[in-house]
């Protein structure tokens, strides 16, 4: 099987899921808008969190992908089952927004956390089934690429489950790691690039 | 007709009807959000359960359309019929997640038994339509590869509506049937793809 | 330019626009779900009249562009404007659906046919303007082709002005109408096929 | 790296992103049905200025890609902070919607023109980093179409900012630039397409 409509599929769960984080932002109407407005930051802030954070998965999916020659059958239940992940970020994310300067900020930072825990080893289980000996892969591939995707993808399920864990501590900061998580590489990959 | 903007029609449906199913996951804020993230717990449920049977039928559709050399605007209306009902999951999702545990949930599961039921039949009927004496088949297809896919499509409708009619008796047994098909078909594939 | 991203873009708000339709099946709760699953059963009406409509505007939509060479930038605007008509379509659906039964049924199916008429004459204008003098066609058009789809498109602005009239003397026979033309197109595909 | 799948993505978030904008046309069935109609008419202009200014983005967005050759990491992510401002859109689309005739409008005029002037910075920003010293961009581009872009993208953020400095004087005559905008980019491009 060709790789071309996981990528059509993929891509579109990404693009989607993405889009409607803003179904999240949203006004009530019981407060002056111009002050309703400026109360509602958290909303934005998560809202910038999740869809870079989905834009970042996305464009390493985008590598994993690009790795590959083809696809068999398990490898598309596979990619279902971790695009059932990145499509649930919504759903905490709005949680997030809503709660985290109430008393539900613990349970919200929870659920974001586990939502990009498992998100994160399901990346992984897919990666490294791929790259196993080699199943998926093109038979030109650097092996220095495929071990530099390894050893990058690896540390993703221990922040978000440290994050989590911090979660029942302090959830604002468990929050701010999640929003460290995408800026980091973002600003990461403005290095990187500099040699391609 | 070629079928590639009937893949990236298809493609779309698929992803926005899995996708949009998240918006079925929602709190009340009623209750403390970490009590009611656990008490919520048939909305993940049925989220789960109609994402994988979504990604299911997406695979199966990118196996059917593989076999096609082209299509013409008959296969495209039927296919957009098809279309119809697959979009139509997060609504019999949403009724069953809100209601297993409640007074409603024999008609819940009935809508989502009938819902998958006719979306099992209108998938055998594009097939059909497609395979029937090579209708729009590649000319190099494998006859015992067009055999299996009959052969594999045909119980779909039977265990939808065994399920709907169990609904009449027993709901929870019923959804768990709803559970059980794309649970077996991911776990079916893992074994089908080592020949691969 | 080619053709390429038009079609990503306008398969896009084609297939979103077909599956938001599904938003607008919804119950209240207020009455046991068996019973309301019943009553809504204009809401399933109107969902199957609309996606059935967007799926039939699509297959045409592909037929156009099929017949072009490449386009330009006042037909990319041109078909923005169209697709901002295709993308409308939800929004009169759900104002058919919950009040065909009520004293708004003749506001509403004069919004439906509105939109409908709208989406028609903007079709013509892209159909037209890539057609005039070959503007946009590729070169092996066959012109009886051409003229075909010329005298295929002209009824449907004429067609939904007329059922949009009828809606201010009975607005359940002109929902007849609006239900009747992705009926008819769909079963005249089905013997216009034959001879593919 | 290919432009292909980031053509898909961002083709992805562009038409999600149009078509959402449809949730913003409601009802509120307080009034008789072909009253709200006519009275929430600022919803059907909001709809239609947004939906006409995403697609003119696209559009731009389309150009700008045409020109590269390839991508590399830094420009996916600066093109994932565009896309999360054009995705954006339905909230401060909603806000002008609903407040244009009330207290609210200030508010909401400057938070559409923050989100209109953000979008364009970013769309000059992904521009000139691929553009700069031909960073990403074809070899046989022509140096006469990059300066004719880089010129025509510019203005941009300065039109959004005095849109948004108007608001604060004038929120309705702030609208009515928003909507000059868009349908300016639609007439001029119906002359310009006349070279084509």
């Amino acid at each position: 099987m060709s790789t071309r409509r996981l990528e059509a599929f993929s891509d579109g769960v990404f693009a989607i899921a993405a889009t409607l984080l803003i179904l999240n932002v949203a006004v009530t109407g019981l407060k002056p808008l111009d002050r309703e407005l400026i109360d509602i930051w958290p909303s934005y802030a998560a809202y910038a969190i999740a869809f870079l954070t989905i834009g970042v998965v996305w464009a390493n999916h985008h590598t994993v992908i690009d790795q590959c020659k083809h696809v068999n059958r398990l490898f598309l239940m596979l990619n279902v089952i971790f695009l059932m992940l990145v499509a649930f970020f919504p759903f905490p994310t709005r949680l997030l927004a809503e709660n985290i300067t109430t008393g539900g900020a613990r349970a919200a930072a929870i659920a974001y956390g586990v939502t990009g825990a498992l998100t994160a080893v399901m990346f992984n289980v897919i990666w490294l089934y791929a790259a196993r000996g080699g199943r998926l892969l093109r038979h030109d591939v650097d092996s220095r690429v495929v071990e530099g995707i390894t050893r990058s993808y690896l540390p993703g399920p221990l922040i978000y489950l440290a994050a989590t864990l911090l979660a029942l501590v302090n959830p604002i900061l468990s929050a701010a790691v999640f929003a460290f998580v995408p800026v980091f590489y973002v600003v990461e990959s403005s290095f990187f690039s500099r040699g391609d």
